[in-house]
């Protein structure tokens, strides 16, 4: 078995990928979501056929650009978790970095109905909430969060931290019905408030 | 004019499209979407082409039957609104009955994927939010009831009612992702917590 060679020839594919990846969200913000497979080979700087050995169409490059982003938001939210020390800071920074992340090119007015690229984009980044798995390693890091926090006694402790973290995530899914970015911190204000050890 | 004709007519026709409701959400609740033009007309008792004159599709006949319940929960919350003197109460009612029947029939594990005719309901009925009107008025009627609580000093006045409506409506969907009714009660205690006035 060349390892080496077989190393070399993953890397590139790993690469193309990635171009394709890059090419066609590129060319979505530019001109929406009615592109095709040969504008995206051409973008790349590929052949349609070879276009076609990695992904049988536009709706499967998007999905795979999708996870990308989803796991990109994921890591990015599992470091920042991992970088403070304290407790109540680090659920914080959690929920402000995830509200920032989700709401990301969706402040453009009440829902993403219609709209340019962006809002198309946008609409397709709503459905991470139908990636089982991802959507699963964001509870599990949300709920992790809180347990810290309310060991801390920086969170309550009368509502199990699962649910809370489900509270969380639907509370923050507001900021995409909230034009400006002042409401956003506002509205990690009161969902932070329904966070906190009751009265 | 014969007036009172007009008005006969005009109730016939009502009585007969509210059957057509009625049995097209029986047959659904009992075999799933799968229901056709042929089963509703022959559960109403009435042919096919008369069915036909009421409405071209089973789409057509599903959106009116939800377009009917959002509007009846939407009149019953309104009514819960107006039987509260106490601002705080009202608002209190308001959040917990809303909460009841936005999670209707969805308690049924997390998210409503699959599953049998209760999740298929569900699934549609979770398509208010793409009723602008309905939507609207839904938001209308907690941004009063909240701007009440906050002149009465029980909700907080330093975020816009609008935007604790906002937090209010998408933080109480978070039932439809919690199992039992005993963390429904704690999803109102939490997201009330949010709008409380800052310690």
């Amino acid at each position: 078995m060349p390892k080496l060679w077989n190393s070399t020839v993953e890397q590139h594919r790993h690469t193309v990928h990635a171009a394709i990846l890059d090419a066609t969200a590129a060319l979505i913000a530019e001109h929406g979501l009615a592109v095709n497979m040969s504008q995206i080979a051409a973008h790349v700087g590929i052949g349609r056929a070879t276009l076609y050995k990695y992904f049988p169409d536009v709706q499967a490059i998007v999905a795979a650009w999708h996870e990308r982003q989803v796991t990109a938001h994921l890591d990015h939210l599992t470091s920042v978790a991992a970088q403070h020390q304290d407790p109540g800071e680090r659920l914080r920074t959690v929920l402000s970095t995830y509200l920032r992340l989700s709401s990301t090119g969706t402040h453009t007015g009440h829902g993403n109905h219609g709209g340019g690229p962006a809002a198309q984009l946008a609409t397709a980044l709503h459905q991470a909430s139908h990636m089982p798995a991802a959507h699963q390693r964001l509870r599990e890091l949300v709920t992790a969060v809180i347990a810290g926090a309310a060991d801390a006694g920086v969170a309550r402790t009368d509502v199990p931290t699962d649910e809370l973290a489900t509270y969380c995530l639907h509370a923050l899914a507001a900021a995409a019905a909230l034009p400006s970015p002042g409401s956003h911190e506002r509205l990690l204000e009161v969902t932070w408030a329904g966070l906190l050890p009751p009265r």
